[in-house]
């Protein structure tokens, strides 16, 4: 078998495995992946040797769509604010509608990626790896004055994680909103630097 | 027995029904309670007849320390920058040291308060409540313009979300301080507004 045709196999498994995990509503063994793919259990041994292989697999399939769109946000022409909410909503929006459509499958994927977390953060660090290039754009065009790339990065995370964060969806569906994403890039672009603007004073409190 | 004698008794089963789950690890069943306590199973069902009272009576010594910390902010003098970073701070810091202090009991809790969620939910409404009144006295001071307090509401409550949702805390703990708080806040009094400033724009993509 060459390796094209294993990559294939591959894939397709994963693919079948995503399928039956929806229809089961359980995580996918290899011993389930075999009667309902028809290969034996050896064979599924030999493409998935490591028992981390399979989710791998499936995790690069889930991810798949968002690497797309991270890409084609970065190669467009558009200014750094709309890249930015692009490279946000576009995963956000996809995201929703898979959470839409099977709230259940969707919950339960989530479950097994918290549970590996260290299986996919590859893909939150190439997520990093593009927004800070968007940081280094924004800054060439005069935003985010006095922030190493890296503070921004951090701050850029935290003000939109209602909108990257899989169990933030799942508990705020209907709260989060494109135009809200929207303002909340606004709010970044108009007020976001390292300039100290004084909320945390030096004050303590006294009674008015 | 006196109102005032029963109100007592059922604080202290409630510290005593956290202590409990501290220690054992799981919620505490009246049944447990009755053991702990050395009262009788019936005592324990007088104070709390319903299933949920016992739940509620926790859930009120919770939050305790966080209506303080909200009434000690809201009674301040400070300007409205300064109360926004209290408001949230204070509360941040005081759920981080008890994370801290016993992550497992902390990730119980909280389990346990948002498969109840709807029992919790009017301390999340007072919290909304005060959070209105702060932004109705920034919009006195001239900032977010051109918003309603309930969009108000709604945004800065999703970019502050990394600071206020146990379940953040619990994932991101390392990431999250104090500076970077204080960080956001002052985006929000350079940045939020109800102006559009176009980071959703009109047009489609283009490859560059």
């Amino acid at each position: 078998m060459t390796q094209d045709n294993k990559a294939r196999e591959r894939d397709r498994l994963a693919a079948l495995a995503m399928e039956v995990t929806a229809r089961r509503g359980v995580e996918v063994t290899p011993e389930i992946l075999a009667g309902e793919s028809g290969l034996s259990r050896a064979r599924i041994d030999a493409i998935f040797p490591e028992s981390s292989n399979l989710f791998d697999a499936v995790a690069e399939r889930w991810f798949a769509p968002h690497i797309e769109i991270m890409e084609a946000v970065m190669a467009s022409d558009l200014p750094a604010n709309r890249k930015l909410y692009e490279f946000f909503a576009r995963r956000f929006v996809h995201q929703r509608a898979y959470f839409r459509s099977d709230p259940d499958t969707f919950a339960l994927l989530c479950d097994l990626g918290s549970r590996r977390f260290e299986r996919v953060r590859s893909y939150i660090d190439l997520a990093d790896h593009y927004l800070c290039e968007l940081i280094a754009q924004a800054q060439d065009e005069g935003y985010f004055a006095k922030l190493e790339i890296d503070e921004a990065l951090s701050l850029i995370n935290q003000m939109v994680v209602a909108y990257t964060m899989p169990d933030m969806l799942m508990m705020l569906d209907d709260r989060l909103s494109e135009a809200k994403l929207g303002a909340i890039i606004d709010t970044l672009f108009a007020g976001l630097s390292g300039s100290d603007g004084g909320a945390r004073g030096r004050s303590s409190l006294h009674a008015a």
